[in-house]
């Protein structure tokens, strides 16, 4: 279980995600979803993962247990959380400590109270006892041979109530033993200059090795976390996209890649940073969440150029617009197609899909006006590539490409009695000359009007086998009008090669979805090198 | 259209959503819209709206000329964005500044270079001629009785590269007649401490009055704005939910919050900061994103809180788990219910919602358990807080609440060959004693099952009539299976005087949809007071 220490001791990165980040609204990861993360973060190549609270949460233990048998970590060590021993009793003897040593982590993270207020108000017991826990459960664990980190919880807002009392829960976590002493701004209020300000203090004080624990609700869990590196902490505390309880935590990517790319200092494994867009989606996926298109170094905007003015003068020199080169983290740089972009960003767009438009003013001025009215009339391309090359490939042509003629179809969906559903389509169409009628079934009226395409059209074009739907996505526009709104639907499909998204936009979620499946095995067979059928 | 000056004018909170903000991935607005979002942003209380570019588009020229007749600001001025003249031409024969002037704008933000590169590379002139359209374009526009600031594009990148001539350009711009100077990091590659010191060197350097426009793309834009101000900055360019181009910009509400309420500062009217969260919402709504739920200050998650250890601390104070009173920006303190939520989570949650479940221990063990293995469905009571009522009350009352019995129903979407749609749904119920079944058409087949209910109890209930869908949303769980995944969908309903959330989940969107709506209608029919059927 011991990762070979590649890394530096004298800073950390220590994520949180499986433990802070668990807090945010809307995500419930079960076991299987902590180890898939666990394996993520390993492979980013953090120092330490903080995988729970054993014994307070049975998931949590089972997450130890499975931690321990089935994952070889290369980077991480993984830590265990917990809290001082309750007050009057001794760590020894105190059951929730006994589980923290029983999970099997050589690390253990113990939060323990720092503002005078929680101890008296939510601890229930005295000062002197909050700091007799402190220093019984650290030397204890130390004497049970594990590591030990301490989180002051709620230490900036103690610091201002009560500094000297702050300042011994430090000086005690630290004289007892403890590794780092963790400054935590647990409900986030915090700026800057601030945290900067009383971490520099505490260290001249109290010569405690300090970490940094930020929340993000002023908006600058970022920045706090780099005001205390500033000011001499040596351990950040953050979690994957910034997960966490209310506005989240300091955000794992961002603060990683001005560690590396703006501080120059190495604080991950060689040749990590450049996973950082993957490793960041890759963990949105396990928990469910949709990547958040403008999140820092790793949103697909984040490095997307939209401008008309823009776009002219990247042609030129793309350093000139950009902070960093976004491979450096994995991602790439956009061109963007939409009714702001003038003729540079389509010629550009064109080029990026190896379609050379520069000769022709005329068509580049149809493309734009058609991708004027689309979009007003709801469809996107900036998230729909193949659909704005087939909308490209039809004016540069003359004609849509075709590889069948649907002359109509019906979707019906039906509950029975019983609470199961039925869901059936028909599709009439046209393919090389023939007219097909197909029916199928499927779990939803989409998926039967996906399926009942494929049994039309798989004799015919057997190259639509291989694709497959990946993801789908509804939105509503106008979202003050309820269900008689416009419906837009991008659907991304995969050949096993490569991934591509397709729009539809309908007064209707069956139709707009309907449309989208039609550009996307269109653009499947096109992607397959199949010849139309005239 | 001069606003009353009841701010002062030695700090200025500029709002540039309608130029900048416009840039961001996905957005593209109507002059209409511009409008509505004018006001929200007058209404909020900023000093300064920056409208668009006259002359450079026709939207923006109509923009202008339309807010001149129909807004009537109450603290805002109107501004007007362009460029320093063209090179080799005079200030005043310049169209673009002409249009600049015909806006009927008062102030004018000019854009200069101030990076050398820029200057060469984009602008294809020498660094003194640039310096030269500084000072003519200023001089020009402050005769024709304009107030001027001057946006120093990329400005922190510049003076990296070349401090002198950087400087240079904001002391052409001051000496000329601008009244600020704006350091913008364009690229937003800046951190806090790289911006406090740049700032507070070119004051000193300079003398001229400074502001900043800072981009989020290291995810420091809120703290590099405030950066600025700690370093002499009084003049600060934000955008609503920090919309921008790539990640975005310094986000307006977290850095206004944070002058208003860590620094004591007055930058807004009196009252209207407790405007904050509507304003925010508003904004989104108009554009037509979805509001940001983890948004600092105003996200619907912004003081919620989950975890069972803090809900029972939360108990004894509030004010020991938030950074400020939620009410100060119009927000509120939320109980999130969730399997990760203990006992006293959901207690609280019954509370909330005028249910006492203090005294019976088993029946709150059995909605904890209930609401475990509803979530594990997909089902999620965090974001639907009419489904979680009518769960609790179902758990309480030992029987769900049933105003009609639903028997089966069926929807039709159909796809014509001349390309229209057909939606038709049927349903058949039991409500009071009687079996209704009754037929609606709609424009998609969730709207036509939403009629046929209408139409089936609209006698019976006719407390109906007055509910209205006024969102629908539809969440894909499992995103890596296409159309086979599970599907959720939340709606909102309201009755003219509040509004409800309420879950469905299901194999697919029309089961979902129906499930919800059965909800919806239930949950009205209680708010209403109607009494159950027996």
């Amino acid at each position: 279980m011991t990762a070979p220490s590649e890394l530096d001791d004298s800073f950390h990165v220590f994520d949180t995600t499986l433990r802070d980040g668990a807090q945010r609204e809307g995500i419930n990861l079960t076991v299987a979803d902590k180890l898939a993360i666990a394996r993520h973060l390993d492979d980013f190549g953090v120092g330490f993962i903080e995988g729970g609270w054993p014994g307070a949460n049975p998931r949590d233990t089972e997450f130890f247990a499975r931690a321990r048998q089935e994952i070889d970590f290369r980077h991480a060590q993984l830590v265990a959380f917990g809290s001082t021993r309750r007050a009057g009793a001794t760590a020894a003897e105190d059951h929730q400590v006994k589980a923290l040593l029983e999970s099997g982590a050589e690390v253990i993270t113990l939060v323990a109270k720092s503002h005078d207020r929680h101890v008296e108000l939510a601890l229930r017991t005295t000062l002197d006892e909050n700091l007799a826990m402190v220093a019984d459960t650290v030397s204890h664990l130390k004497a049970q041979g594990r590591r030990v980190f301490v989180d002051c919880e709620h230490f900036f807002d103690g610091y201002r109530a009560n500094p000297e009392y702050a300042k011994s829960v430090v000086r005690t976590a630290a004289e007892a033993g403890a590794d780092v002493v963790v400054l935590c701004d647990t409900n986030g209020g915090m700026l800057p200059a601030q945290i900067q300000a009383v971490v520099a203090t505490v260290l001249a004080d109290t010569g405690a090795r300090l970490g940094i624990h930020a929340q993000d609700d002023t908006g600058c869990a970022v920045a706090n976390t780099l005001a205390a590196v500033d000011a001499g902490a040596t351990h950040v505390q953050c979690t994957a996209n910034g997960y966490g309880e209310r506005v989240g935590n300091a955000n794992l990517f961002p603060v990683v890649a001005a560690l590396e790319l703006k501080y120059g200092k190495k604080v991950l494994p060689e040749g990590r940073l450049r996973e950082t867009t993957r490793i960041s989606h890759a963990i949105a996926e396990v928990v469910n969440l949709t990547p958040s298109t403008h999140q820092p170094y790793v949103g697909v905007s984040a490095f997307a150029h939209k401008a008309g003015l823009h776009a002219s003068a990247i042609k030129v020199d793309p350093d000139l617009y950009q902070h960093i080169d976004p491979e450096l983290v994995g991602n790439t740089m956009r061109m963007l197609v939409s009714d702001m972009a003038g003729r540079a960003s389509i010629e550009l767009k064109g080029k990026e899909l190896g379609i050379d438009l520069g000769g022709d003013r005329e068509l580049v001025g149809r493309v734009v006006e058609r991708v004027k009215e689309r979009e007003l009339a709801g469809y996107t391309y900036e998230a729909a590539d193949a659909s704005f090359e087939l909308l490209l490939r039809a004016e540069a042509e003359g004609r849509p490409l075709k590889y069948f003629e649907v002359e109509s179809w019906r979707a019906i969906t039906e509950d029975r009695p019983d609470g199961s559903h039925a869901n059936e389509a028909t599709v009439k169409l046209w393919a090389k000359g023939e007219r097909i009628v197909a029916t199928a079934e499927g779990n939803g009226p989409v998926n039967a009007l996906d399926r009942s395409l494929r049994v039309a059209l798989e004799k015919i074009y057997p190259e639509l086998a291989k694709l497959d739907l990946v993801d789908y996505k509804v939105r509503i526009l106008e979202g003050v009008h309820g269900t008689q709104s416009t419906t837009r639907v991008l659907i991304s499909t995969s050949d096993g090669t490569g991934e591509w998204a397709t729009v539809g936009v309908a007064e209707n979620v069956i139709a707009a979805s309907w449309q989208a499946l039609e550009d996307a095995y269109t653009y499947g067979l096109l992607r397959a090198g199949v010849t139309p059928a005239e």
